[in-house]
């Protein structure tokens, strides 16, 4: 019996009842690391070198069980650690956000299916509906694009034509900013040395930069320092911070900690309106 | 202080520890009801002469307190119910899905903060993130789009065109399927009678005659009898079923009580191609 549970977005109460009844019933629980990270206390997430694992310290004191940590690696090279027992024992593996929320782990239920295992599911919140918070309609929202963080040699900018697509089309557009966790330098790999980098996530104002620096490129024309946008930090959490503006009024805005998100409206309607001003004149109470 | 607490899909297990607590807190708790249903129990629900109101039993008896239903007048007609109370006391409203879901709640939000009344969020999955269920990318959809019921003289079909758009872009579209609570009909607002209508919900074979109906007579060959398309029924309840297949195939599936949805795919990628064969070779155990 295998359980996929998603644990919300903010700490280790946003993990709903059934939610925390399935965790407690199994004797096998899998925490997914690689495309999202859990809501802690921000000291814990300011510094450049903080171990990513050490956060699971306080959910494990919470769900009273041993976590086992399941990186990119555990997850994509066949599952075996999490199948090979759910066949017998009831195992959980759990997922920030909802279970299928940025990225699928529809291939761990069809590997656990394929297999007979019987897999339940258990849904919660993800930055896909919780950005609903800044009063943008989710229906109007066209597809989501990925910001990855730009490197000497590769900074792709497929993002920038999908912007332009729904800002044609009059919707808003969610940028989901890139999140780097036990990722090896080319350096360190060349070396063959497994060391991973201190993690990172990248901050609205990065995000807003790269973005300037492809429409400098590009000049399409598809938005620049004047457009009104949206910055999201640690929705969800006590203290998220949502904060409206033009890009360059933005680029010095001090969002804080992670996970960071941006979204650059299409037409808003007067009640999209409302919330983008109202997200303005509270700059600093803004949650 | 007021808390607009998120419900999830499911049934009361399906609200999160956070929002229990939330819930548990307050001396006054509002039932937001009429842009969504509870998940109960399916013979609670099969009957058109369903009082929609006899399903909020089971939650006041686990909430253990009262519950006010919320529904349209309450909520549009300035909400001085919700917010009176909420300057002294703590109020919940509570909302199926995500508080900011399919249908915004901002405007509650906004009127509570221009009155200086204290507003928490606990957010929750809803449609527009659990869909990811059915194996589809969530960012591979374009705008969602409602399909409502088709009466004598009132067929509104601009869904077309917003399908015609998702499917030149590749995108998949989402269709929310129209919820009828405590509606007057025509007749009896002209007799000044204000009776309610018994509770309808869209199915998914009903939400397949309309589509076919409006391609029948635009003929722009945006979909037809055998394009690939699926329904959901219950997503997130236990007894949920997805189903994946061509319009025609669906057209004659028992999807069984509400709340159904209904997906028109996009192109498709091939672990989405992969989910979409599974859930048309898993007809009888699609879940």
């Amino acid at each position: 019996m295998l359980f996929i549970v998603g644990l919300g977005l903010g700490d280790e109460k946003d993990v709903t009842i059934k939610g925390r009844e399935a965790i407690d019933s199994c004797s096998k629980i899998f925490l997914e690391a690689y495309t999202s990270i859990l809501g802690v206390g921000k000291e814990r997430l300011v510094s450049d070198t903080t171990d990513i694992t050490s956060e699971f310290i306080i959910k494990e004191a919470f769900y009273g069980k041993e976590i086992v940590v399941a990186d990119r690696e555990l997850v994509e090279s066949g599952c075996e650690a999490i199948l090979a027992p759910a066949k017998e024992e009831r195992v959980a593996f759990l997922v920030v956000g909802d279970p299928f929320g940025a990225t699928t782990h529809m291939d761990l239920y069809l590997r656990a299916k394929e297999r007979g295992i019987e897999v339940q599911v258990v849904h919660n919140a993800s930055i896909m509906n919780a950005i609903g918070r800044c009063g943008l309609q989710l229906y109007n929202f066209g597809p989501a694009v990925s910001i990855v963080f730009f490197e000497d040699n590769w900074r792709p900018d497929s993002f920038y034509d999908k912007i332009a697509l729904n800002k044609k089309n009059g919707q808003h557009t969610l940028c989901l900013l890139d999140i780097k966790v036990k990722e090896v330098s080319l350096a360190n790999m060349m070396k063959g040395k497994m060391i991973y980098e201190a993690p990172r996530f990248m901050s609205v104002n990065r995000c807003i930069e790269q973005l300037l620096e492809v429409e400098e490129k590009r000049k399409e024309g598809v938005y620049g320092q004047d457009t009104p946008c949206i910055g999201l930090a640690r929705l969800g959490h006590e203290d998220q911070k949502i904060v409206s503006g033009t890009m360059s009024e933005l680029l010095n805005v001090d969002f804080g900690t992670p996970l960071h998100s941006f979204i650059i409206p299409g037409e808003m309607h007067f009640i999209e309106k409302d919330c983008f001003d109202h997200f303005r004149e509270n700059k600093q109470t803004s949650s």
